[in-house]
């Protein structure tokens, strides 16, 4: 009975032997993830359906990181009711303004482990299949579900298993490889498809590497993204959680598997232009495109190894006259190390400013939102039309690398 | 002709041998600043009038502080408005969001010394008469007058001189000094006069000091905050800017001068209470106030010496659990001081959130904003109904050291 690892990790959850891409499975969840800007209307549907205690306050993981700290009376009402939520249900995983982006500490704090199932009501919850979960974004109401009953209809996804194989030049990274892969396929190409990367690339990369991959599944349609783990995985998991676990790989004989070849050894620079994630080019190719403003952060690249690769660009440089640079690291685990490093220092000296981690201007709903004809450079991982504020603002998606060096020069440029 | 500092200033400013406190005078003005919230309706009112140009393009100062980054689309759009008048105008003096907050980078970047008139569309202008200016808050529509003409109509102000005299216990601090001061004479017990500090305490104290001081001047209706230069303000000067200057002292037997004693030699740690600044009381007489978010900052509180004064007693301590601690030092100078001297990782480590340099809850329209019920512990300078977000919020003045102690122990705690 040859199974995806979507399949096994689904078949696991629903206690059968089996399940075939197509059925509907009744999914027992091990993590379910609500923030502070998803979790209200969480909690007011869970109100409505009238369960008194939710199904199980550990596996429940409350981070805020959307609007931190409150910018508005609404979100710091939003606050206080989830706050008071968290009190009344006694959730044992809250994670308060001083965290990070929930993307990211959830794994850095040992709430992924392979083989699990995990929603959280937030597009790029599919960053956790990095790990080899499942993991996947779901509706607030469907949240309210899951906070009563531990439980959740998924139809089990077929998979689209990218075979990524090449060694990628100095200047490319995680990001340049999923936005030629976006580019490739399309925002529709794999729709509902469990997106899976694999090849020797995928092998030398880091876990924060495949985090970026997975992360941005669901921007040509997936359902989640998932790596297989290696040792890579288990030395990560292994020592942030105690949680025990069970590693599932796919057969690559499974009916339900299509396999594309992904060759990166000639993959310049990438860059998602306005206003598709599927609208890539090489930056060679976009001609000068003067920017505004620089966006280094938010769940797919503001992890320490981007830090790291911008300060490089930056040490002795100065951002550009007219170019404001933000950098917002994903979490406070982050945040420590690069003050530890010295790339803070890097950065305020360069003219950029820090901010307290938290989503930044990814949202286009709390800070960094851009005007009309403004034009964004930003490592995010969406550049839809109105994103970072205004419908006629211009938001253009690259790695961290070319952020930093495009600051510099102030048009996008290749590293 | 015996005359006041202020007098003299004005006099010098307005081209005549002699004013008298209740005179109207048309000053030239030295310095004008506006910021990103005042800035658009002193351009808006400009334009009104007419003038093309601006009546010198070096003495304007104009820094974004208050909305930055941009947290809503009119916010950007105020900062898209001012980035072209800046360019329009060719104004030397623009810092964009990378630098802090005005009423601490005019005289870091030199661009204060005494002597000179200054105005800024923001009542806290005040605070730069610890460097023995005569700087006053005025209007937006004034400003655009101020712009078109180089020149201002004042009454000349009477002045109330404070004459502090003690030695401040090791936990007190100047803001205890000057919520002390306006404990005694009211919100209204300096109305439209000039507030000298003067005395041995005054002399002790440190630019950083007399500026906390200078800064709530407008608490009790002050028109301007002013401390006589000594050596401590001229090396401070000289050591930031190349302007001439002319130093102004007060003649102690002028008309208008109005002396008032203030002792401090049992001064405790001192509180402004909600909802007025001068609801003053010390620390040990408000019995157990829970908080819910401390926020070290601002103009009056977000210097070197404040951050040191915290670091020192949060290092190896935590924020208490339900209490939120925001660091938001008020210049890039500051955080680059903060940094290096490894203050960062102890507001970290304990568990506060830092943020770029700018003005951040007191204004009560960024970010750190509070919801009903909520209760807030703030080294600002105002705590009027709604001053921080809700108008059923509360919040509380303090210093530096008080607000760190008080993160600690969760209730407002003398250092």
């Amino acid at each position: 009975m040859s199974m995806t690892m979507s399949e096994k990790i689904l078949a696991k959850a629903s206690n059968v032997d089996k399940t075939n891409a197509g059925e509907i499975v009744m999914a027992n969840i091990d993590v379910a993830m609500v923030h502070d800007l998803t979790g209200p209307l969480a909690v007011e549907s869970f109100k409505k359906i009238g369960t008194k205690k939710v199904w199980d306050k550990d596996k429940i993981v409350i981070p805020f990181d959307h609007q931190i700290p409150a910018d508005s009376l609404d979100s710091a009402n939003n606050h206080i009711m989830m706050r008071k939520f968290v009190k009344e249900q006694e959730i044992t995983n809250f994670y308060d303004l001083n965290q990070g982006v929930c993307h990211q500490i959830l794994p850095e704090l040992g709430h992924i482990v392979p083989g699990e199932v995990v929603v959280g009501a937030d597009s790029h919850t599919c960053t956790h299949g990095a790990l080899g979960a499942f993991s996947t974004g779901i509706g607030s109401t469907d949240m309210a579900m899951v906070f009563s009953t531990g439980q959740l209809w998924l139809k089990v996804p077929e998979t689209n298993r990218f075979n990524v194989e090449g060694k990628l030049k100095e200047n490319v990274y995680a990001k340049d490889v999923i936005l030629h892969i976006i580019g490739e396929v399309g925002v529709d190409g794999s729709t509902y498809k469990a997106c899976e990367f694999a090849g020797s690339t995928i092998s030398d990369m880091t876990i924060s590497d495949r985090m970026v991959l997975c992360n941005m599944a669901i921007e040509m349609g997936g359902k989640t993204g998932l790596v297989e783990p290696d040792s890579k995985t288990l030395k990560y998991v292994n020592t942030r959680s105690n949680k025990q676990f069970e590693v599932f790989k796919t057969d690559l004989d499974s009916p339900s598997l299509t396999q594309i070849a992904i060759d990166v050894d000639d993959l310049e620079p990438q860059v998602a232009c306005p206003h598709n994630v599927d609208n890539v080019k090489p930056v060679s190719e976009i001609g000068d495109i003067e920017i505004d403003q620089v966006f280094l952060g938010s769940c797919t690249n503001g992890r320490i190894s981007d830090l790291r690769d911008a300060a490089k660009i930056l040490k002795g440089n100065k951002v550009a006259k007219g170019v404001r640079m933000l950098v917002i690291p994903a979490s406070k685990e982050i945040y420590t190390k690069a003050l530890n490093e010295g790339l803070m220092n890097i950065f305020v000296d360069s003219g950029a400013i820090v901010c307290n981690p938290c989503c930044g201007p990814c949202l286009g709903g709390h800070i960094g939102l851009i005007g009309p004809g403004e034009v964004s450079l930003s490592t995010s991982n969406r550049n839809f039309k109105g994103r970072q504020g205004s419908p006629e603002a211009e938001v253009y998606l690259s790695s961290a690398a070319t952020a930093a060096t495009s600051a510099i020069t102030g048009k996008i440029t290749s590293p």
